[in-house]
């Protein structure tokens, strides 16, 4: 029998591998982007979430290569991790590479890995896979998609993209690229679903920067911009507003003090040392003449703008007469902190201008119409939408039909699922391989599951009692009174007549019980009894922890 | 000196009184609405914040009544609570009044409440306060505003408001009456905020019922529609086309069920009993002959919606075919529920149609342009923005400055702060009275502060180690190891070893602790040293109880 392609989506919060895809065949194996997740509300605790690499584990000998397709973290955020468990060398553009190197390096890994650079244009022999990197237009510079040869057909993954005409950097969608790999016939197109919900095209990133040169013109003050520190366009296009009204740059925020530093030195950016402020120089420098870059446009409680909008940035305090500006949209999930984050800015006096006010910031991603040109170019047998929520990758796939995809053809998968691939024939094998969320705490990767999250849930919900017992090593009999001790439950703390009452339903749960010789029907008498007593007085049902002594 | 009115915001999360505003003068005080406001992300384990009604008990023999704009929970929704502390007769609508009737029967206050219908154009006096309300369109019927006549002048109260000239049960929001007033003059205005950033006018509900009616139309099964049980024009427009449809119309979810009830028999809704469908018939009829209409469109934990995404609604399995409508936009602070939702409606193989890919909802609150107009009309003196973030009441204030209110006269407030007027000036006293969030958890109204939520916060993000020593009670010393059980931390959990050293380090905190005879000090001494061994060890910073027993 023939080998087939195997196409497995590994990570991204039970949607397709926004993080990771991975290409197999025979005995090659290569991945495309390694990102991380943000933490959904419900994770509770959780700093990040990271793709399950076991199933390339467990064929580490088979894993070639990983292609990054551009520097942001849900693309990227995923290799210090990834690279612990499996190695291989990472290909990818040169700000891409430096946007890597300054996390790596964080990590301290950036020693061990064999980061490698690639060109759009250029290509690279990987075992059976022939890739080559195309550009796209992204909101940061340096995106590319991958075409991929592979003994069944092309494979084509877009990354994340859209079609501006004006971008910043000078860098287009390469559609003629797209063109004639369509006109060479392509077996399967991976394409950015993000936006596949928004009807008509997405607008020029030139709007953005149109709008905050008349922001900076027009502003009686400090202008303070805040957006994402890997967006070097944005911060390019920040700069470049600073010159034309005679203002300096002052940089806050240590991932967006670390990337400016890494595009400069490599001449992504074109900013002037004389025009670079430093803290004295902040000072002392009328408002009229500064701009403040920073990060914390998501309203992350540690960065730099959210501590300037709660007053406590160490060098700059927000007063009437600053604008600020959010160049971004918020994360979904963030809606609840950037919004804060703006009130706060609006009670020091601040003008805040933002997204749903000025033209302030564009998406990044393809909208409908931007959809249906690539798949008009790329004509492919085989469609599988990426990036997105569920609902994105529904209506990705019911506009590839549109433009004339076969009906089954069009295929929205979920992490684990394998596509196989021949040359005709396309099958999807279910959830096939593994493909968990691994959870991030602190140092713990992977060590939090389920059942932890589900009783941080139950903590902070209705918090917890413990319910401490001497038991009489011979009899099992309880001895003396129990200690109860609650933390967020409130009506506990609050109550010595409740605390007592509960201690009495301790004791009489525990009568008669001499019988009892397992500490585990001890430790279930007891829970039931507080539980429906609590229950019962307060409607709360704080975990409750039985812990018994035996004396 | 003569008597100034007093105009106070109570409640709504920090922000102006959304959910409560009183005037007072002299020995008469009345209240405009008795919302409340569901709880941010952070506030765990609450389930609803109501206006902290501590000044009106205080003075509680002036407080003559309370007047409610319309029937929307954050207007309404703290009455039951309000009610326990304070009585006065509520003067409102008749469909407001049959909206709180629901509610105050659920809480068994129905037969004690003092509860009277006023028309549009009536009038009532309540001490020195004549009150005159005015129609408004708003996203519920039987919506109003207040005209208040006090000894220094003419108060206007919008309530929620915008202006849509075809609304769907034909009420429009009494511009003349607004012209008739500005011409007499008023001193005071104070008018919806929500939706003081958008820029234009908001589109008329007659929008939404073309697109339903469209809908039902080529919807080749059922067709579940998801919206605000409050919002009976909805309701109205999904029974006017199923009717045009043929299609006959389930309802389902408690709330849902019990106001369309009511609507029905006050008038409010026209819904022939021959097009309703029992669960019986639900079964039997042809998938092309249903509507159902439900709770939800937020996304709720356990409404008939969700439940139906999730596999387990009783009555409704959801299958491909069925076409779902959220008619409604995601309230801040549940987008994360109402995006998944929709993703698992969509993996049940649903048409999901929902604001952002269908005109299935349109706002309940005035733009910037409708805000202008109304500014135009009223002339105020003084402005006041209610309704909104902190964000939308500064933009509010901004608009009314643009339309010629002097600018020292638009202020924006905050809970708790008075507005004192005579019939020339206004002056705010920042944060006079006392007004705080009071969180209702279960039966508890207003025993859990801010340091339950930060226990629980606490809790929910790193888990909690109890600790239990056993003590000797003449030396102070420790008697046999300790025990250590921990929920939520993970690595402690699983890691026997970990389990082990951190008794360890217990016991070496102990040592030579014969010297400490006060439990503040054992508890603090265990506290500290098993905090710093965890952080080292695994960079986590669980809630650490310490226990002991004296034996």
């Amino acid at each position: 029998m023939a080998e087939k392609l195997r196409v497995i989506p590994l990570g991204g919060l039970g949607e397709i591998g926004k993080n990771m895809m991975l290409l197999e065949y025979g005995e090659d194996m290569i991945a495309i982007d390694a990102g991380l997740m943000f933490p959904q509300e419900e994770m509770l605790g959780i700093d990040l979430v990271i793709p399950d690499v076991s199933y390339i584990e467990e064929r580490r000998h088979k894993f070639k290569a990983i292609f990054i397709t551009h520097g942001h973290e849900d693309h990227t955020g995923g290799l210090p991790y990834v690279l612990r468990r499996v190695q291989a060398p990472i290909y990818c553009t040169p700000l891409t590479n430096g946007l890597i190197s300054v996390k790596l390096k964080e990590h301290k890994l950036l020693d061990s890995t064999d980061l490698r650079t690639i060109l759009p244009g250029e290509s690279v022999q990987i075992g059976v896979f022939r890739v080559q990197p195309f550009s796209v237009a992204h909101s940061v510079p340096d995106s590319v998609g991958f075409a991929i040869r592979t003994p069944v057909g092309i494979v084509i993954h877009t990354g994340d993209f859209k079609l501006d005409h004006t971008p910043v950097m000078g860098q287009l969608t390469d559609l003629s690229r797209l063109a004639e790999l369509g006109k060479e016939g392509v077996l399967l197109l991976l394409a950015d679903s993000t936006y596949a919900e928004v009807p008509g095209y997405t607008p020029s990133e030139r709007v953005v920067g149109e709008a905050l040169g008349q922001i900076m013109h027009t502003s009686p003050g400090r202008v303070i911009v805040a957006t994402f520190a890997s967006l070097i366009s944005r911060v390019q296009q920040v700069v470049d507003g600073a010159a034309a009204t005679n203002r300096k740059v002052f940089v806050t925020g240590r991932s967006m003090m670390d990337n400016v530093q890494m595009a400069r030195d490599r001449g992504y950016l074109s900013f002037p040392r004389e025009m670079t402020l430093n803290v004295n120089d902040l000072k002392n420098t009328p408002p009229e003449q500064v701009v403040i870059i920073t990060t914390g446009s998501q309203g992350e409680p540690t960065s730099a703008l959210t501590r300037m909008a709660n007053g406590d940035h160490q060098h700059v305090q927000v007063i009437p007469g600053d604008t600020v500006v959010l160049s971004a949209s918020p994360i979904p999930g963030n809606e609840s902190s950037v919004s804060r984050t703006i009130d706060n800015l609006f009670r020091l006096g601040a003008r805040v201008l933002y997204n749903r006010i000025a033209d302030v910031h564009v998406r990044g991603h393809a909208a409908q119409e931007e959809l249906k040109i690539v798949q008009a170019l790329v004509k492919p047998k085989f469609f599988v939408p990426v990036h997105g929520e569920y609902r994105h990758m529904v209506l990705h796939a019911q506009l590839a039909q549109q433009m004339g995809v076969a009906k089954d053809n069009a295929m929205v998968l979920v992490d684990g699922d394998v596509l196989e691939l021949d040359g005709e024939s396309a099958v999807v094998h279910q959830q096939a391989v593994q493909a968990d969320y691994v959870y991030v705490d602190g140092l713990g990767v992977g060590d939090v599951d389920h059942i932890v999250l589900r009783d941080r849930q139950h903590l902070a919900t209705d918090g917890m009692v413990a319910v401490i017992l001497a038991l009489d090593k011979q009899t099992g009999r309880i001895i003396g009174r129990p200690d109860v001790v609650s933390r967020g439950v409130t009506s506990i703390e609050e109550s010595d007549e409740l605390l007592e009452r509960t201690k009495d339903v301790v004791v009489a749960s525990m009568e008669g019980a001499d019988h009892i010789v397992e500490w585990a029907m001890v430790n279930q008498t007891v829970k039931e009894a507080v539980a429906n007593f609590l229950y019962r007085e307060v409607h709360r049902r704080p975990m409750i922890l039985p812990v018994a002594f035996e004396v």
